[in-house]
């Protein structure tokens, strides 16, 4: 049981650590969706993504000997390169399992930050399964990357500035992977706005959250593709599902083009870099499926700012 | 002769009606130029750039009359579309001379503003004597994109800005078009801190600021290309040439190769799109051009962060 405590204690931990991130707003994002706008920027946190939060909570929960042997987590993203940096800000060693068919330049990255990258076959081994086995080999703490109560406690903190910031927002929209940035933000806003509307946001190929709600139950999606490759943990967790069925209004679905839309929208007319994955809260606002937001102070969380060059070139001429 | 007073009323005059933009900071940048950089967002100003506050301050200083006939000015860039807003803002007709082969979406952007766009053909004919003989025939004021004390004085109010953010800084390093933008910067930082140390920045292809400097008089060049499209102008003016002489260090000349690489590692690092024009001070520092900064605190103007979509795509993928 995670509760509202837990938030604000991991909120003492981050605090001069964490970059305190600031809220964007902007006249032609309210034109085009309606609403009034809050876009809690977690594109601008340390790493370029709000899992530095929950990585930092955790790991720095760890006592002297468990920091002394060092931890482990199962990655290709921005979970990785968080626990690699809270690993050299914290002087305790780091193994990343990552695919072997991962971007040489998150290898490169997550490498330089100092952490020990070990690589697995996608086709032939089950990355949870090595990282236990590292863990149990070689008595490192395994920080998985979302269903942990520090990791939920300390992505909740986003929530929690946004709420300080802007406390008389009317609704919250946050995108949904595994679900540990939005239940640590459910939990977060339910203590200070009861009555606040939270939506989640998923790609309609991976909604495997979505299909979850709907059946009150946690369901698995195959693997999937989706340029929001943040997003694409195929069951939400056992910790975070009932959260979400607690507290979500509803979760809408993206496409594609509507991810690669608003990220260009950011882009071009922000002058943000917002990931496809942090962008699928305006993607949803932008093709008009959050229902009621009309006038509404709406908070949106962009979650994350790392996107592959080639990848963004892409993005930025798929626009026809 | 331009005072300080000009530039705080300006100041006066832009409060509510600019944004008031953000300073970006950044370890990381930070640890890649050996400077502690403050930069001023004027990529986060309205139209994305620092020429709405010149077209701002020298519009709404005209009278009733002059207002109801409209505005004129020359330009294809950013100063266009600050007179196109400023206009609707105003509510006084606004008439730009663009080149008939602008890019179709500036085009389109300048009208959307709700301005004239008047077609010229850059081989044939001078743009500044089209749009004075439109000013003459039509009775509209002419608004130059630099040469002019409100346009100065305006411009000046983001070096004013800067160093009541910033008070204690030691440097301040400025991109150079016209020189309209360092040269209201000069102004507000001579009266503030007169010993800090002001540089230019111009692209290697473009020096002509560069050279008028060197041969102590306004010096031509030839007009040339650049990817820091708002930085060609061919000569400084008369008002801004004799500032910049007077309170300018130095000029530093950078790149292609290096101005892209700023755009890049701003996007990339810092999750901000800045044009290449407004990345130039950046250029600098990342090469190592700026002298004796290690340590110190220097200001940098993102002048801007509009960029044509398959352009940055260009940028993006060019780093081999």
């Amino acid at each position: 049981m995670i509760t509202f405590d837990d938030i604000t204690s991991a909120a003492e931990r981050l605090t001069g650590v964490a970059h305190r991130t600031p809220i964007a707003t902007s006249r032609t994002l309210n034109e085009r969706t309606g609403a009034q706008v809050f876009a809690k920027c977690e594109n601008l946190q340390r790493v370029g993504a709000f899992k530095f939060r929950g990585a930092y909570n955790a790991v720095s929960r760890l006592n002297d000997e468990q920091l002394k042997h060092g931890v482990v987590t199962f990655s290709s993203g921005n979970h990785a390169q968080a626990v690699a940096l809270v690993g050299r800000l914290l002087n305790t060693p780091t193994v990343i399992v990552m695919p072997n068919d991962a971007p040489a330049i998150k290898l490169a990255a997550t490498r330089g930050y100092g952490a020990e990258v070990v690589l697995y076959d996608r086709v032939e081994q089950k990355r949870e399964a090595i990282a236990r086995q590292l863990a149990e080999e070689r008595n490192l703490t395994l920080i998985p990357p979302f269903d942990h109560p520090h990791i939920i406690a300390g992505q909740g903190t986003t929530a929690l500035e946004l709420l300080t910031d802007v406390p008389d927002l009317d609704g919250l929209i946050v995108p949904i992977g595994g679900g540990g940035l939005i239940s640590g933000c459910c939990i977060a806003t339910h203590a200070l706005k009861p009555n606040l509307r939270i939506f989640g946001v998923e790609p309609d190929t991976a909604n495997d959250a979505y299909l979850s709600l709907q059946k009150g139950e946690i369901t698995s999606t195959p693997q999937s593709h989706s340029i929001a490759d943040g997003l694409l943990p195929t069951a939400p967790g056992q910790l975070t599902f009932p959260i979400m069925q607690q507290y979500l209004e509803s979760i809408m679905l993206v496409t594609d083009e509507e991810l690669a839309a608003a990220t260009r929208f950011m882009l071009l007319r922000l002058k943000l870099l917002v990931e496809p994955s942090g962008a699928a809260p305006i993607a949803a606002l932008l093709a008009g499926k959050v229902p009621n937001v009309a006038g509404q102070k709406i908070g949106v969380v962009l979650s994350g700012g790392n996107v592959d060059p080639g990848k963004l070139a892409t993005i930025l001429t798929s626009d026809e």
